[in-house]
C-alpha cells in the first residue's frame, strides 16, 4: 500500500475543497426536468457578449496554435480604457487564477492573511494551500468591519483581500472607508481589492476608487469578464498593480494560462457597450423586483450593489434549496458560509426571477 | 518609492520568465510579411481537431455559465478508455497546469526536484517559483540518464520529471530502462511521467507504459490535447495517478480551472479518430521527408519520437532563424536550452516543410 502521505507537503489537508453550485445539465438529468433555472452562480442571465461570441466565431480554426503568450492585445486596450502602461495588468485564467499567483509570489510558509469571514471562499482556500496562517475578522452587519481588520495587521500579515462588492453579501465598503483603512498601511502589507463584482456598483457615488493607490500603497485590483459581459465559461480576468509587482506575478504564472478564446472574446466584449448597458438595466429591474416580493413575504434581505442578493428565509437553507431545485431553480444555500438560514439568489431575467418567487412563495 | 521587494517571498528573483515562440499575427505586422509559416511550437500543421470545433460551435451560447467545476464527462470519458476509474484524473488548464499543481502539493521550501538538462523548461521555472531545489543531470547523446538520475535521488528528492518523449531533444527512454529506474524507487519520490507527446511515440514497440506502475509506485502521468489533437489554443491537458494523489491536487485546484470550451472540444476530439490518424501519417511523412533533407544538406540530426525535429546547423542558430524569420519561417532556436548551434523545427504539412528546407538551403 502506498502512503501518499509520505509525498505531501505540510499542512496540506487542512485545505478544504471549494463546492460549486450544480450545472444545469446535472440538474435535468438528475431530477428529470426538462426546464431548469439557475440562480446559483452569479452568472449573466442575459447570456455572453454577442460582440465577444461573433469574435470568436472567427477564432475558431486558429484552435491548434497556443495562444498569445503575452495577452498583448486585451492588456493594450486596459490600458488605454485606465490611462495606464501594459505592465500594469496580468491576466489570469479568471480573476482566481490572480489570487493564486499573488499568494504564491508573497506568502512565505506560516505568514498571515487577514480576510473577512464569511466572504469569498477562494481566499482561505488558497492562503492554506500556499501553507499560510488566515485570520478571519467577522462582517459587522453584513459588511466588512475595515476598522477591526486594521487593527489585525501585524507585520506577518502580508495580504489583506477586501473583496468590494463582497460575496456573498452584496454589500461594499465606501471610498471613505477605504481612505481610513489605506492610511499608514505598512510597506509589506498588499492590499488586494476584488472587484469581480465592479461594473454593478461603480455607478454608486460612495464606491472607492481604488486604482488612486496605484504607485501611492501596495495595493492590485482585480476585475472580471465573468459577471457583467457574460463570458464565465472562457475564464479571464485581469489584475491591475505596480509594474514591478506584476513583473514577478508575469514570471510565475504558466506561460499560456489564457486561453486564445477567452482572449479574443474579453477584447471584444470591452466594446460591447449595449450589451454591459443591458445587463445593468436587467439587473437594476430584477433587483427591484426581488426586493418588493420579498418584502411582501416579510423576508429580511441584505442591499446588494451587485448582480445577487443574499435574503434570510428564516428557515434551513439547504431544505429550503433541496425544494426549489425540486422544482428546476438553482439557488445557492449559504450553509458553507455559515449563514444557515440564508439563500443567495442571482438576479435573473425577469421571467426566471418570477419563476423564483413563484416556488419560493408555495414552499414558504 | 515603494519597495515590492519587502513584499516578495524569499528566492522569487530566482525565477526567469519562459520566453515563448513568437505568434504568426506579430512576425507578419513587425517585418511586414503576407505568408509566415509557424513551426516553432509543435503546434498540430492540420489544424484543430474538426469533431472538437463542430462540438465547440454548439456550446458557444453558454458562455455566460461557469464551467462544469469537475470536467465529470471528460473524466468518465477517458477513465473508460484507460479502464480505470475517474478519481484517477485531473484535468488542468493544459497539463502545464498539473506540473504546477504537484509542485505546489508536495514541495516544502528547499526540498528538491530532479530534473534532466536540458529538457521542458517549465519544471525548473515552477520549481523555482516554489521555492525548491533543482538538481540538473545532463543528458546523454541527447537521451534522458536514467542511471545518473537514479544515483541522484535522496530523501529532499520529491520528485523526478521525465518528460517522456523529451522535448527539445525529440528522443525517449524505453521501458526497460524506466523498469531499472522505477525499482526501489523510494516511497518519498513522486515520478512525473510528462507524456505530452505519447501519441506520437506511443506505437513504439519498446516505448514505456508507464500506467503500469499505477498503484505500484508514486507516479503521475500527463498528456495533452494540444499536439495530436490540435487544441493548444484551448489549453487543456491532464494527470493521471492514485486516487490519493489526485484528491489532493484537486483540493488546491483553482475550481473553474478548465473553460468550458477546452471540455467539449477535448470530449470530442478524443472521438476523432480519422484526425488523429492523419495527424500521425503527416508526422510520419513529414519526418522521413525531413531526414531526407537534411541527411542531403550534411546536417546532424537527433531522430525523433515526436513532432519536431532538433537539428545541428552547425552555426549560430539565433543568426539562422533570425534569417528563415525574414522570409517568413518561424522556427525555435535552442540558446535558451544551452543548445547554440541547434534549432527545432516543427514538422508541418509537406508545404511546409519544402518551404523551410528551400530557405534553410538558400541560407546554408
Amino acid at each position: 500500500m502506498l502512503k501518499v502521505k509520505l509525498l505531501l507537503r505540510k499542512n496540506i489537508e487542512k485545505v478544504k475543497a471549494y463546492q460549486p453550485g450544480k450545472p444545469i445539465s446535472e440538474v435535468k438529468r438528475d431530477l428529470g426536468l426538462r426546464r431548469v433555472i439557475k440562480l446559483a452562480s452569479n452568472e449573466n442571465p442575459l447570456g455572453p457578449s454577442p460582440k465577444a461570441v461573433s469574435a470568436i466565431l472567427k477564432a475558431l480554426s486558429q484552435l491548434h496554435r497556443y495562444p498569445e503568450s503575452s495577452c498583448f492585445y486585451l492588456k493594450n486596450r486596459l490600458a488605454k480604457r485606465f490611462g495606464l502602461e501594459e505592465n500594469n495588468f496580468i491576466i489570469g485564467n479568471g480573476s482566481d487564477e490572480i489570487i493564486v499567483l499573488v499568494l504564491r509570489a508573497l506568502l512565505n510558509p506560516g505568514e498571515k492573511v487577514l480576510i473577512a469571514y464569511p466572504t469569498f471562499l477562494i481566499y482561505e482556500i488558497q492562503a492554506n494551500a500556499c501553507g499560510a496562517k488566515v485570520i478571519r475578522v467577522p462582517l459587522c452587519r453584513f459588511r466588512y468591519d475595515l476598522k477591526r481588520m486594521k487593527e489585525k495587521i501585524t507585520p506577518e500579515v502580508k495580504i489583506v483581500f477586501i473583496a468590494n462588492p463582497d460575496n456573498p453579501t452584496g454589500t461594499y465598503v465606501t471610498d471613505r472607508e477605504v481612505k481610513e483603512f489605506m492610511e499608514d498601511i505598512p510597506e509589506k502589507t498588499l492590499v488586494f481589492f476584488d472587484e469581480a463584482y465592479y461594473e454593478f456598483a461603480s455607478g454608486l457615488p460612495d464606491y472607492p476608487r481604488s486604482l488612486d493607490f496605484l504607485g501611492k500603497k501596495n495595493i492590485i485590483v482585480t476585475r472580471s469578464f465573468s459577471k457583467a459581459y457574460g463570458l464565465a465559461g472562457l475564464r479571464i480576468g485581469y489584475g491591475i498593480g505596480s509594474p514591478d509587482l506584476i513583473g514577478y506575478l508575469e514570471r510565475i504564472r504558466e506561460p499560456f494560462n489564457v486561453n486564445s478564446l477567452a482572449q479574443v472574446g474579453a477584447l471584444n466584449a470591452l466594446e460591447d457597450k449595449d450589451f454591459l448597458k443591458k445587463t445593468l438595466k436587467t439587473t437594476q429591474e430584477g433587483k427591484k423586483y426581488l426586493y418588493q416580493e420579498f418584502e411582501k413575504l416579510g423576508l429580511t434581505y441584505i442591499p446588494s450593489a451587485t448582480n445577487f442578493i443574499l435574503v434570510d428565509i428564516g428557515r434551513d437553507s439547504a431544505e429550503i434549496s433541496g425544494e426549489l431545485l425540486k422544482k428546476g431553480v438553482i439557488v445557492r444555500a449559504m450553509n458553507a458560509w455559515g449563514l444557515n438560514n440564508f439563500i443567495r439568489v442571482t438576479i435573473g431575467t425577469q421571467k426566471e426571477n418570477e419563476k423564483f418567487v413563484k416556488e419560493l412563495k408555495r414552499i414558504l
